[in-house]
C-alpha cells in the first residue's frame, strides 16, 4: 500500500470547520427567546457562556436534538477547497461525533450530501482524537491538537480567539493557501 | 497528557472479535431457506462464498438491514477479558462501521449495553483503519493489520483460517494470555 501513502494525509474536523453549528444554534436561540445574541461577546467563549445563565441548558438541548446535525450550513469555500485538496492529499474527516450519539446518522448523510467526493472509508467518527494518525489535523479545538503527532492547525472559531499555541488558519481561503500554494 | 499515555493503547475490532455476526447470519439464512449451512466449508471463506450462488445477495441483505448489528451475540469471554484489560491498557474500539451506515446507532447502543466500562470517547467508527494510531490492533481482517504501525494481532475467524502473516489469537482466552500474563 505504498502508493496510497505517497499523498500526505490531512485529517479535517467537521463542526466549526466544515459545518457551521453556530448559525443554527443562534437561530434556534433567538427564535425561542426572542433575544438577539450579542456576538461581540463571543470571542474567547462558547455560546452557552454568553447567554443568560437560565438559558444555558437550551444550547445543550439544541445540540442533542435528533436532527441538529442534519442540516447545518456548509462553511464558506470549504467544498471547493476540499475538492482541490482531495486531488493532492488523502483527506480524512475526523469528527468527535460520539458525544452526540444521535448525530451519527445525520453526520453521515450530511457528508454524503455536501462532500460526495470524500469516500465513506475516509470518515472517522470518534471521541478522543489522539487515536488519529495523520500528517496534518485541521481542528478548532486546542484539546484535539495538543496530543496530535503530526502538524496541528487551528481553524479559527470564536471560542479559540485567544489561543496562540498553533498555526492558525482563519478560513478556507487560508486553508487553501496553506495546502495548495506549492502543489 | 503524559499520564494517560503511560498505559499502552490497544485498538480492538468489533465484528467477529467482540460481536458474532456469523451466528445471526447463519440463523437468518437457515430460517429463510431451510437449508443448513455446511460450516465445515467455512475455513478460508466468507459465508457468501459457501452458500448457493443464487442466495449470496441475501447475506448482504441481512448485513444491511437496519437492526442487524443491534442484537449480535457477544463473543465468549470478551467482556470479562476486556474488563480486566481495561485496568491495564487504554482500550479503543475500532470498527469499520461506515460500510453499513445503518449500523452506527445499533453499534453505539450495543457497545453501551455490553461494554459499559469503555467510555464512548474510546469508540472509533471508521472505514480505512490505517488512520488508527495505537500500540496493538486486534482484528480479524488482514487488510486492517498490514498497514498498522503498531503490533498487529490476528483474531481467528473462519475466513482468516489460512492467514499466516500475523501473530494469531484464537479466542479471548488467548487474548488474555497475550495481554494479561505479565501485568
Amino acid at each position: 500500500m505504498v502508493f496510497s501513502r505517497m499523498k500526505k494525509r490531512v485529517a479535517i474536523d467537521m463542526d466549526e470547520v466544515m459545518a457551521d453549528p453556530y448559525e443554527k444554534l443562534i437561530r434556534l436561540y433567538e427564535e425561542e427567546y426572542g433575544i438577539p445574541i450579542d456576538q461581540s461577546k463571543l470571542p474567547g467563549h462558547y455560546l452557552q457562556d454568553i447567554v443568560h445563565p437560565d438559558h444555558r441548558s437550551s444550547i445543550r438541548r439544541y445540540l442533542f436534538a435528533k436532527d441538529f446535525f442534519e442540516d447545518l450550513v456548509v462553511m464558506p469555500n470549504s467544498q471547493e477547497v476540499m475538492r482541490e485538496m482531495h486531488e493532492h492529499y488523502e483527506i480524512f474527516i475526523v469528527t468527535a461525533a460520539m458525544e452526540f450519539p444521535d448525530s451519527l446518522g445525520p453526520k453521515y448523510r450530511w457528508l454524503e450530501r455536501y462532500f460526495p467526493f470524500i469516500h465513506w472509508s475516509h470518515y472517522v467518527f470518534c471521541g478522543d482524537k489522539s487515536i488519529v494518525q495523520a500528517d496534518f489535523l485541521v481542528d478548532d479545538h486546542a484539546k484535539n491538537l495538543v496530543n496530535f503527532s503530526g502538524e496541528p492547525l487551528l481553524f479559527s472559531s470564536p471560542h479559540n480567539a485567544y489561543e496562540t499555541r498553533f498555526t492558525r488558519l482563519n478560513n478556507w481561503q487560508e486553508v487553501a493557501q496553506y495546502f495548495l500554494s506549492d502543489v
